[in-house]
């Protein structure tokens, strides 16, 4: 995708086209917007519509952000507006932050301004019980009636990062930059949306976008999916959900990320009774039957995540673009007992943990007896006695073994810079020499020397069983979004 | 336990009794012993038997370290001693770093010099194929007939950091100090032993006995475990094993540790078929019927670690000595969605996700409407407008839900501290009027906040997941030691 959708429309408020939810067409006035109001812009810096106003008027964003507040004393500094009416004009994006029981007249009074799209963050709606089920349901009312569209209620906010735009009340952003990215983040929880940016903004993962979308009156994680998948700055795309009213929708977004080749990992809950009540008290999700999602994100060749920390593990892996060409993984290590470690994590993973070509092994147990040379492959403590032997064994896995992947375990080596160091060029030429393999490497090791590693094209993991799950992951990923389908390109080794 | 057994024989190396081999009293020489030998003590100090040597001598053992090397030139400084006849007097501790060929000859002049024990690092033994198996069935004949201890061949060695006595040849040792601590770790595979040690050290425990047993020729890990169990330093047992030749000297050495009251994580290999035979070829180990393990770790109330990382967890957590009363596990939360995370998890992991009393639910209610106030327990993001919302709400949780545990997420918060802050204070009161809950934070949040949440009593995790699996441990192991069990003082408010 060269040209940028979003941006050529010279009129994006008005042209809005509210037939085809899956459309990112529609949610340009929510992901691009030209002109921002906060409905419940707070005096106080610290509220949530303080802190929303002040994040959206200070963080880069060039066009208008209008503070709509009663009273005439200032909102931090700029003059209130008293109502959506008073606008100069319509403004593409309204973030809406009142007391739930005005939250409907208000979203009515934005699409009667001729706005683009609402953000309303309000809680208190199908969540808490009967009285915001009405509430929910007037703005469900006109959600049907209208194109504007609607994020929420119940949720964080959006951000685009790229356009200065931060439109959320997440207090971590006194603190955090994020800077822009390559990763869509669409989480209908806020603050699990909140807590997964930071997480990945702690493994140099950034954002291109950033979607809650709460109780789902209009706008839903699949929209979010399909703007993503068709969003040029959005390399890959991190999705958390907890129940969904329209599992065909979200097939066919998940279809718009696979034909733009757009990896997905996703972390969807509820499937205890009790997470499935504490989801409907949540965002008033219903979890559904757990078996259909898995069957559908196992079709759509999207990985579903058993935690958050897979999750983001392999939302990192993701981003490093290289997916192994098949499942076949060559293990190797200078432990044993991690070798048998990593095995058992393979083999239940689904990785092929294919022996060496028998030659291969015959010849390494020839030059150290008691290793291992089959696969796993462990060249044993040995290896600190003379690191050629490593070197040797290493080149044989990478070289000869015929591996899509390989998953090198070091220990506690990257703790000793003396064997580090050295070591160290000697990964970053096999590295260079074998563009064609995805390569995992876990070991203990210092921030610096890690970032060293990840940028000759290394994944990094300090826990073994959690660089094979990794592996495994892109092996899924890759096999859908590379291999089943004709002239991919972005394969490793293609 | 008030005296140490194994300092009160003034007559050690002489006075082992070999038959009953759970009876740390055997193991002395090994882990106390008063003087050490390493034949193949090297000139060259990063050689591995240059390593033990230098490692034993220099890093605070009290009593005379011998290097046995052929040759006039010194060792690193010493005077070589031409074997072990030579002596001036037998060493309790012979490290055997020799080549596989040459090493039964030296494990049997250790026996005829009267020598305590002998740790063989030396591979190439039944891990290497049939000319090793017959030099491994030479070493375990002169087992069968000694009183003298062996463990290895094939091993990394053993430290009791508390003597000074670090015998192994970790090349990390040149970066990192392993000072003593309660965690005793007893590992079939030496590389794992030396990575979880790191990885111990990292979490801030550390190590009151180390030892690798490795092809296990006479000292096993269910005799490591059984020392552990009567050591008064040790508090907690970690093992790893990949085999086990006896499965009732096992069950018998879990038994002790039961009686004294430790802890047990264990990580046990070769589930899959390929990691059953990678461990053959790293330590012959058999890996046997795995649900016989699963079943016996589960009588005994031993906590079987699926992944290194929980090992860890679960280790750290046990060293913080606290355990709950039941399983009754109480989940507050900042953010639904990870509420819903928690209770799928807690659910999975066999914690009762049992509903607060319906007048507290009631009362939660009515002042957060949107709020859930059934467990999970989420106070939503109005906590950033008004913390006193989230005070009472945790006050409840804790105070009136009847909960053994809590289970805490507060997702970014740990990021800003203008609100950590003044929450730190109150989570330090609250920690500190109900010391008989066991209490886990879950947030991301640097290492100075951890470590002051964790002084306060607070088990601190990033994610929130490995929170619930390691309260859930707790309770497992907990339930095993101290309330199936007659006068148990050790759990939480008992």
């Amino acid at each position: 995708m060269t040209n940028d959708p979003f941006l050529t429309d010279p009129d994006l408020a008005s042209d809005l086209d509210a037939d085809s939810a899956s459309d990112p067409d529609t949610l340009r006035a929510l992901v691009r917007p030209r002109s921002i109001a906060v409905v419940g812009a707070s005096r106080d810096p610290d509220k949530i519509g303080g802190r929303i106003f002040r994040y959206v008027r200070d963080r880069g964003f060039s066009g208008p952000v209008y503070p709509v507040s009663a009273g005439t004393e200032p909102v931090q500094g700029d003059e209130p507006i008293a109502s959506l009416e008073d606008l100069p004009s319509p403004a593409d994006l309204v973030f809406v932050v009142v007391p739930a029981k005005d939250a409907p007249d208000v979203v009515r009074a934005a699409d009667d301004r001729g706005c683009g799209a609402c953000v309303v963050v309000s809680s208190g709606f199908a969540e808490s019980g009967p009285d915001g089920e009405l509430l929910q349901e007037r703005i469900e009312a006109i959600a049907r009636d209208t194109d504007m569209r609607i994020v929420g209620p119940n949720c964080m906010g959006v951000m685009n990062p790229r356009l200065g735009l931060y439109g959320t009340f997440m207090s971590a952003l006194d603190e955090v930059e994020l800077p822009p990215g390559n990763v869509a983040l669409i989480s209908q929880s806020g603050a699990f949306g909140t807590h997964a940016a930071l997480l990945l903004r702690n493994r140099g993962l950034d954002l291109s976008l950033w979607c809650t979308t709460g109780n789902e009156c209009d706008v839903d994680v699949a929209d979010g999916i399909a703007c993503a998948a068709r969003d040029e700055d959005t390399e890959v795309i991190v999705a958390y959900l907890e129940g969904c009213r329209d599992l065909e929708k979200l097939e066919a977004a998940l279809s718009v990320a696979s034909e733009t080749r757009k990896p997905i990992v996703v972390f969807k809950t509820g499937q205890s009774d009790v997470g499935a009540a504490a989801a409907r008290a949540h965002t008033a999700a219903d979890a559904g039957d757990d078996a259909r999602f898995s069957e559908m994100f196992e079709r759509s060749g999207v990985y579903r995540a058993r935690t958050i920390e897979e999750l983001i593990d392999v939302a990192g892996a993701c981003a490093a673009n290289a997916f192994p060409n098949g499942r076949r993984a060559g293990l190797m290590t200078i432990s044993g007992g991690v070798g048998v470690v990593m095995a058992d994590a393979a083999v239940r993973a689904g990785l092929d943990v294919a022996p060496m070509p028998v030659p291969v092994e015959r010849e390494l147990k020839a030059l150290l007896p008691f290793a291992a040379a089959r696969n796993p492959v462990d060249c044993t403590a040995q290896a600190f006695n003379d690191w050629s032997l490593f070197d040797r064994f290493l080149d044989a896995v990478v070289r000869r073994g015929g591996y899509d992947s390989i998953v090198l375990f070091l220990a506690t080596v990257g703790a000793n810079p003396a064997v580090m160091d050295p070591l160290m060029d000697r990964l970053e030429a096999i590295r260079a020499a074998h563009h064609d393999r995805v390569m995992a490497v876990s070991l203990i090791i210092d921030d610096e020397r890690r970032r060293r590693l990840e940028r000759a094209g290394f994944l990094v993991f300090e826990d073994p069983t959690r660089a094979v799950n990794t592996v495994a992951a892109l092996a899924h990923i890759g096999d859908h979004l590379f291999r089943r389908r004709p002239g991919g390109p972005r394969g490793a080794g293609e």
